[in-house]
């Protein structure tokens, strides 16, 4: 064990003790601080036994005992604890030094607190760590941003302890973790990451809601269908799960997931990435219609009133083609995951621009090839698609993906079609597939919208043979005044 | 003219004015004020000669010119300058008065605005004010919260000036506008009014698309089959002035509309509804649609790059029973229409709970019923639904709404089937459908969600054969710990 500890951690809760783990594992020494010392003594004496890992019993101890530039990760609530440390460890910091928040905090905070540290001479890194507890230990994937300055500092560390996967592009091998950008950028791309989670889960769901509902397949048939997939294109960690999840039998043994309650829960990420979209005008609405879904999940007992009032459509028993029918599900949720990922990545685009940022798109492409949920084998094609033009607009315009969404398309017709017919919800699959045919239309039926606006409100509108930026009113009734709006309709 | 003013209303523009009109208009005398006396002088002197309108050089003036308790209404800015012409005023004031903000103020301000003034004494009213300039002069609908003691106050004159329907429930002639509830609740339902009036005119321009792309119609044709859906319970002035709009010519005589650039503004009211309804954990999915169609339409130019690289379905002739296919189209979007009330009215039952308002339902379907931009004729329906139920869980559940939305599905699902083979994007009848869907059926696939979330972070599930509080987890893989998540995965 090095005399100085190359890096302190604030908070033992699983997170926490699960990357002292793997920092030790790394030959990095690590000293552990909780606020209740019984924390720590019980974790020396327990897992970090043997290990280079030593504790503090307060906050000097735990900075006397760092090497400089002193490090300091907190991984604690996310909120007010995060400032209350961060007080806590000013008075004892030297110019230079370096407080870390791995923790879920909103990317504002990490905005702000880059700017306030930064005033007081120190550095902050807020850092989007995903892979649960199992990937702390062995390798989560990292996502930090804040103050550029301190990324040669923490690199060694976060790189090692990074989960490492292949770039197939290249055939190198890559840390899960590089830097993101400025300010709360780290927290930024690991809010997205979160919302893709919540599309690409809600995606999972309707293909097995289909599967089940509408071509009658069993769990084990739904295994083996969604591990059919995960040698395809849509390999990764959530299909597989879903496979292991489909396959599990309760004690009695039947499928267990067919006895789980339908009311999905969640902590908020998946909502402030809709919150976001809608605040920078991007058209996010996949995963706003996955945070929606959830929503309306938890309305169970309104819903199983509602089931005995509001009837749909006959249920018939399936007579298409299987395999047919399968295959085009298959490139629904291929095409449906593109399509999220593009809303994705224009949405983090457009907070570049926002927060004058400077984003790797690649390189976040390869922070989530490993160690976190949304791992998946097509995003060595995003990180293609973003070393072949860096200035890309639409992930669905690189010719990789656009050919794979135009073939795909007649899949995702098709599915949407028959669910529409046989009134199985797909709110993701049709968000995706509107944003398809919104974005690929010249010209949308907006003009009527602001010939509206402009009827009601005096808002004005372009004209399509005028040039942009030139306003015109009309009078559309002949009566009432001219002037152009000043009040505040839609 | 009396001797003291009956309100004074501060803010002169085109707003401003014409409620100062309309209120002089009712026998009202009124105190004119604005930042810049010049453009008192000038109201003074042009549109406001020779009726009980009076002018204040400055805020003592104002005040000294009311009856108590006095009545100042703010028409200025929403904001800091709400706030700043509220210092101004306070010191002035005695307990009791009142002060009105009849601009367009995100609810939050006015929550805290209501707390704020009371523990000064006063008392706080934020109001919704629809109709535009027009509705203002000759009869808007407003929507007033805050203190409820202010309220027998200022009835009178709000009564006065407000647009008046008659309830063809009870053949009663009503004015629109009537106590809303409490602190921000007026422009709470300001929000929503403004977020409805979003997804009926995306709804519309869906319409059109449809008859324009997929039907062939021209602009003519189009503002024929409006007219005839405006005599059924379509009847609404966002498709009066469709009608309106699609006959209008520009000088060369051909539809003005078709030249009118299909990329939609937008002054955030819409954004806001959809940020509450996240941040509330409300499915108001067909809203946040609209509110991103109008974000892909300003998208123009990537569009019009994207229009040429994705290709969807050849363009076919439309070969059905047009007139058949018609009336589906009229299903779908009443359908539809009633969804996203259902939605909205769904959001504010949410925030009445969470910010323990006692909201009037069925009288704020009557104070939409005319002067604002969403007035229309099926707000009567809603009316009756709330007051045969006053506790009626969703609007979806009401026996004329479930029998309407029942039959008309089979029109929805068959305008969206045809939408989605040829590639017309129709997001926000795609998202009625996908609620209604979800919302009748008893048993969503989010059991697979939560088996996943269980996987993945042990947030732990409940079982449909096992009470509800009663959380499980499982150990899906045999490997990992058993213990649930502390963590913050999604």
């Amino acid at each position: 064990m090095k005399t100085l500890s190359d890096i302190g951690l604030v908070g033992l809760a699983v997170m926490g003790e699960n990357l002292i783990l793997n920092m030790a594992s790394k030959g990095f020494t690590v000293t552990a601080f909780n606020r209740s010392y019984e924390k720590v003594e019980k974790f020396l004496a327990g897992r970090a036994a043997g290990k280079t890992i030593r504790g503090a019993k307060d906050i000097p101890e735990l900075v006397a005992s760092l090497a400089k530039p002193r490090k300091v990760m907190l991984m604690v609530k996310a909120g007010q604890p995060v400032d209350d440390f961060i007080e806590q460890l000013i008075p004892h910091l030297e110019e230079g030094d370096i407080i870390i928040d791995g923790g879920n905090t909103h990317y504002p905070d990490s905005n702000r607190r880059t700017a306030y540290l930064k005033g007081k001479g120190l550095h902050y890194i807020g850092t989007g760590v995903s892979g649960g507890e199992e990937g702390a230990l062995t390798g989560p994937s990292i996502m930090p941003g804040g103050a550029p300055e301190a990324w040669e500092h923490v690199q060694e560390i976060f790189q090692n302890i990074s989960a490492k996967v292949t770039d197939s592009n290249t055939g190198e091998t890559v840390p899960c973790c590089d830097w993101v950008g400025e300010d709360g950028a780290g927290h930024f791309v690991k809010m997205v990451h979160n919302g893709i989670e919540y599309g690409d889960m809600q995606l999972i769901c309707e293909a097995y809601h289909i599967m089940h509902d509408v071509v009658g397949l069993n769990s084990d048939e739904i295994a083996d269908v969604f591990e059919q997939w995960s040698k395809t294109e849509l390999d990764s960690y959530l299909v597989d799960i879903t496979i292991d999840i489909c396959r599990y039998k309760d004690t009695d043994g039947t499928p267990l997931v067919e006895k789980i309650l339908d009311t999905a829960g969640q902590k908020g990420t998946g909502k402030w990435t809709g919150v976001t979209a809608l605040e920078l005008g991007i058209p996010l609405t996949l995963i706003a219609e996955s945070v929606f879904s959830r929503c309306i999940s938890a309305q169970k007992d309104a819903r199983v009133a509602a089931s005995s009032i509001l009837s749909g459509p006959e249920k018939v028993a399936f007579t298409g083609d299987k395999t047919v029918f399968l295959e085009s599900l298959r490139q629904a949720l291929l095409m449906a995951k593109m399509i999220s990922y593009a809303q994705g990545y224009d949405l983090m685009q457009e907070a570049a621009k926002e927060f004058g940022w400077h984003l790797n798109y690649g390189g976040i492409a390869m922070m989530w090839r490993g160690g976190c949920i949304i791992r998946s084998a097509f995003l060595d094609n995003i990180k293609a698609a973003y070393d072949n033009n860096p200035e890309l607009n639409n992930l669905l315009l690189d010719p990789y993906f656009s050919k794979t969404v135009q073939d795909a398309q007649g899949g995702l017709r098709q599915v949407i079609g028959q669910a529409v017919t046989v009134g199985i919800p797909v709110p993701c699959l049709s968000a995706a597939l509107n944003y398809f045919d919104s974005f690929r239309t010249a010209r949308l039926p907006a003009n009527l919208l602001q010939a509206q606006r402009d009827y009601f409100g005096a808002h004005t509108y372009e004209r399509l043979d005028g040039p942009r930026g030139e306003f015109h009113h009309t009078n559309w009734t002949g009566r009432g005044g001219d002037t152009a709006s000043t009040t505040y309709d839609v």
